[in-house]
């Protein structure tokens, strides 16, 4: 089975390199990063490039599609090149996953009508307009549909979805290696638990407040 | 302030994109990938590469300096190249620091020397061996060597780093905006929850073993 991690311009590092690092060690798969062009593909804050080692095309039918989010996705919604390839490889993928505002790709290619699915706290109110059913849940299955919420949240998905394929000892095992027993500093991870001053600043600065 | 990130063959994705994926947003700071030679550098599973946009040489003088770890650190520890600019960066930088077994690599350099600090929970004794005092926590500072524990502890040591230099708010709302609020499907993160089975698996096979 082929994992295609998809890769454009300015898509948030953390968000493929979490499901990356956990899904890489499913059994017998090989996981590729595609893009429309291979080479370097710039993440949003300038500093590092990913290598897409194949183009969409080059790689037609992943058992595993995911998507990752990031200030670049908003120049994807009508690329019309990746929505089409997100329908084509959805059509015989075994699961279809995406983190962050990486999920507002696949509403925008259609796959997440009606669905329960999630997005970045910051979108959820845009994945909704696209036609999801947003929920404030960390992951959320929906069928083979696996969305996970912002950034760093694709490593409990990745792990989580790593459990239901090669079963829960395998996905210990990869937890255990990756020593993912995680110690945040504080408290402050979600708009339900960060000082509010602070969850009212990114609303009224969002990107997705106008759109 | 530069922050070099240090990249060399078969090192861990996670272990690099999870500080910088925190660092990155630290005020008035530049990050940069740094590597012996500029170009794609492999991850140790094969299946991702990301660029050194800079040589060791053009970055002489980081304010932070992170290494991380992976399978290739064993091929560096005798690679003088990489241990003088890591002794040469860490005479001028603000704080030096590591992922997973980075640290033998800092140890190897001659920089932690009777300090307490970690590694990846298989690599604790070498570390030992090599002259630090390892403990068994998740980050550990000691002075300005910051060291963090396996593969994604990288993540709470750059928020933990940013919180000590930019301030509680400044790194709370990074741990906002990545939606880091981790949900592990297991509790299963380290030797010490983990099935004993697979810990002891692990000991068994692991490369440190040996040395």
């Amino acid at each position: 089975m082929q994992i295609a991690i998809v890769l454009y311009d300015r898509f948030t590092a953390l968000d493929a390199v979490g499901p990356y690092e956990t899904l890489v060690r499913l059994p017998g798969a090989e996981t590729v990063f595609v893009a429309e062009r291979t080479g370097p593909v710039r993440s949003d804050t300038g500093a590092l490039a990913l290598t897409a080692d194949r183009t969409l095309e080059e790689v037609p039918a992943p058992g595993i599609v995911v998507v990752p989010g990031g200030p670049g996705q908003t120049a994807q919604m009508e690329n019309e090149a990746l929505l089409d390839w997100l329908r084509s490889a959805d059509a015989s993928s075994t699961w279809t996953t995406s983190v962050c505002t990486g999920s507002l790709l696949l509403a925008a290619a259609g796959l997440l009508q009606g669905r329960r699915a999630t997005s970045h706290w910051l979108a959820l109110d845009v994945l909704g307009r696209l036609g999801a059913q947003p929920t404030g849940e960390r992951v959320v299955f929906d069928g083979k549909y696996v969305t996970a919420a912002g950034v760093s949240s694709g490593i409990d998905m990745g792990l989580t979805l790593l459990g239901r394929i090669a079963g829960d000892e395998h996905a210990q095992a990869v937890q255990l290696l990756t020593e993912y027993d995680p110690q945040p500093p504080y408290d402050a991870g979600s708009p339900h638990k960060a000082p509010a001053h602070l969850v009212e600043k990114f609303r009224a600065e969002s990107r997705f407040t106008l759109t």
